[in-house]
């Protein structure tokens, strides 16, 4: 028997519209801890993870721990029919194929249950190494949503480079570039619209704007958002979920081909004032770079069969009670590679 | 000469919004009792009445009877044109060709009319009998809407089933299946949100969303909507338009096959917790079933010949003026049946 | 080296909006005057005129005249990239093939900066003869936005028709005709709700609807518009730009072929009250029609080659300064005529 019960149920309709344009089918995992996600996007070139912590729930109960399949469009299409003052239920019997959600109006007066089948979906869980960040930004995320959007009608990439002044976000296109600095602010009126840069080094890296535009579907979640960024690591895009957890989007930046084989460089580089480390060719630990034409030279985020990838752990609650799926089979790949 | 003047001019603009979509061309009746008219949509499926009485215009004015033939597309775009304060008149000389709307602006600064040819429409008054119907749920509007937008997003039909408890909306898809249920409400602070059931029967009917979704369309006239409902009769949903008449729509429920012919059955039943009567296979006395594969098990509303179809009264005003086509030229089939 | 800077960007936003889909690519012309624009639409019918004068702007330094070649798309494109409440400057150095657009956010916490490349575009500046009208109407552009869309419902063509009482906008098409009077209103609470008529003689003129609604794209600029008419001269639609200029569109009235050649009429004359002049077949002295069966009875504002058209001079500032290339290469055909 699984079941949660979670009062302020737009939560959970705005985690499902931050994820399923994203992420077609994936598995929600119930365990004591809390109700979690992981799951790479259908290019397989993003990874999200959501973690919702038991304690957040009104109500939360969870027998043994549980991996629910579940295409999130048809998720999504349920929950958009509960109202945004709904309290949400969600309720599944050991072994059973199929998940109820309860809708209930405020007053009671309109009480909805939706059932919708399971899905057998192959999955594993990637380890994601607990890592030092050699930049942490943390600014308004509509902010963020915006400038994403914006610098996609001039290009296809962004640049994003951090110094202890701010953040640089640049890009190119057939029409011109784009720069746009937002500087650090810690003395705002409101905490949400403070931008505030924790830095060790200087960082410069590219990355593909439609993939940061997908993300930004999570602003109505947080009011702010944290990007954590390291020329070794794919960057961090974090939303906290109120009090009770986070949506987390991973994305490896682009390599500059010339580096690794001498090729014509694709992604123009927009210069900084910064003195940005030269990306690497090899991202590591969790991403491995295969020069592939045919992936137009993104860096696919990747669990490596040798790597000890420990799954990242949070101070509190710990997530140790994560099924260790990739131990128990000796398999670590986790996707396809087409 | 026939006039009427309608300060509220809004209320126009929303009764066509209300039916353009269902009815393309159709004959609005002008007589002493008010203008009204009854058509039944493109598809022949579903039936529409709209009564707007003489005594709720600021004017009016017929010296004799008129069927005014408009194509509802075209009327709604002049209507369109009409400002959401404007007090609207509509006149018509007899034995004219055409209709004009004036449209004036509550400062008397802008004044606009429009003239539109009309057309001739072959059509006959379908007599709709007085009935008592099983159950009669009146519920806020907008919470209808939702609930037949909500639910097409999963199914294609809706079963409505009325205990005195409450009214439930149930569907079912490819994805799974969904059940509402709306509570009896009457203490409640505004009586537009009330939620009341009226029932001698407990009742369960099949219905077309794609028409449901189409009646919720004059959601905007009014806060409350009416649903009344009997295993023998098309389910007749109502909005009144203010103090002056009504929209009505009429569909009848689909039919299970196996149980006039031994079909599997098409039509996924629900379980209710109700007692529901089973729905009979010949609905009458306006419908006629035709177990015919081309209509999809569509029951039909349909006159049928040798019944004495009595126009439906109205407490008051009576509706008897209205010119009784039928009796004249001796035929009473309203629409083709291809 | 040119750099304009203007506090109230999104003036400058809105412009780009009101003639970005009406014009392709133009010149800018910078001078000490200001920032001027002179083009046709992409369709050869109508010349739009925008002037921002330098006093308008919070800086304004241009060391030399220089005329900068734009995709107004691409303009538009980076302009939506600013805030509403961003400063915006403008920079270009003397010979540079680029144009920077810097965007600041009132806090100074964001800075965008956008290049973007110049173009180079075969142009010039086509005189404008100052002239007296026989009718000048302003009113609300809200309302003359709303009649030109509602008008466009019903037909293709509008007729302007004033008269001392006030302005009447006609249409005709396949659904039927429509009339909209605007009364002369000046004893209104607030002056940009004011319609007032200057006449010297009636006037009934016809125009596409088509570029009506074009130039109604800068109806968020002002509150007023004015509009110009003689039946000699092509209709003049003007918007102010705040305190600091304008945006003025041009377009030449329909012409009723039968008075030329005998032609069945093409455009319906809708009866007017007012005792409209005709209008003749040659519009002078800008305008040159050619009854081309290809341009579907367009009049098209062409110069003219024998014609000694005055640049339009509005009391201060003089345009005098503006480059008068048509005399330093004895050219004065300004656009292809195919």
């Amino acid at each position: 028997m699984f079941e949660l019960r979670l009062v302020q149920g737009s939560l959970l309709k705005k985690v499902l519209e931050a994820i399923k344009d994203l992420v077609n089918d994936a598995n929600f995992d119930c365990s004591a801890t809390g109700f979690s996600l992981q799951a790479m996007d259908s290019s397989h070139v993003a990874l999200v993870s959501l973690l919702l912590r038991s304690e957040g729930f009104e109500h939360y109960r969870c027998d043994r721990n549980l991996s629910m399949g579940m295409s999130l469009a048809n998720m999504a299409k349920m929950l958009k029919c509960a109202g945004n003052d709904d309290i949400i239920t969600i309720k599944a019997d050991d072994g059973s194929d199929s998940v109820t959600f309860m809708f209930e109006s405020p007053t009671q007066d309109k009480i909805a249950d939706f059932e919708m089948k399971l899905m057998d979906i192959d999955s594993e869980h990637l380890g994601i190494p607990e890592a030092e960040y050699d930049a942490i930004v943390r600014m308004p995320s509509a902010e963020f949503a915006r400038i994403c959007k914006d610098l996609s009608t001039i290009g296809d990439t962004v640049v994003i480079s951090v110094t202890k002044e701010g953040v640089k976000f640049s890009t190119r296109g057939d029409i011109g570039t784009a720069n746009i600095v937002c500087r650090q602010n810690t003395s705002v009126d409101k905490p949400e619209e403070a931008t505030i840069i924790e830095m060790q080094e200087t960082v410069s890296l590219t990355f593909a704007l439609r993939y940061m535009n997908s993300f930004a579907k999570a602003t109505p979640l947080a009011s702010q958002v944290t990007i954590s960024l390291s020329s070794e690591l794919p960057v961090v895009v974090e939303y906290k979920v109120a009090e009770m957890g986070y949506i987390r989007f991973y994305l490896a930046p682009k390599i500059e081909e010339e580096e690794a084989e001498g090729h014509v460089e694709t992604v123009p580089q927009v210069e900084t004032k910064s003195k940005a480390k030269k990306p690497k060719t090899e991202v590591k630990p969790i991403t491995e770079v295969k020069p592939d034409a045919d992936v137009k030279n993104e860096a696919k985020v990747e669990p490596e069969a040798d790597s000890c990838m420990e799954p990242e752990v949070e101070s509190k609650p710990q997530l140790e009670d994560v099924e260790p799926k990739k131990e128990t089979n000796g398999k670590v790949e986790v996707m396809d590679v087409e």
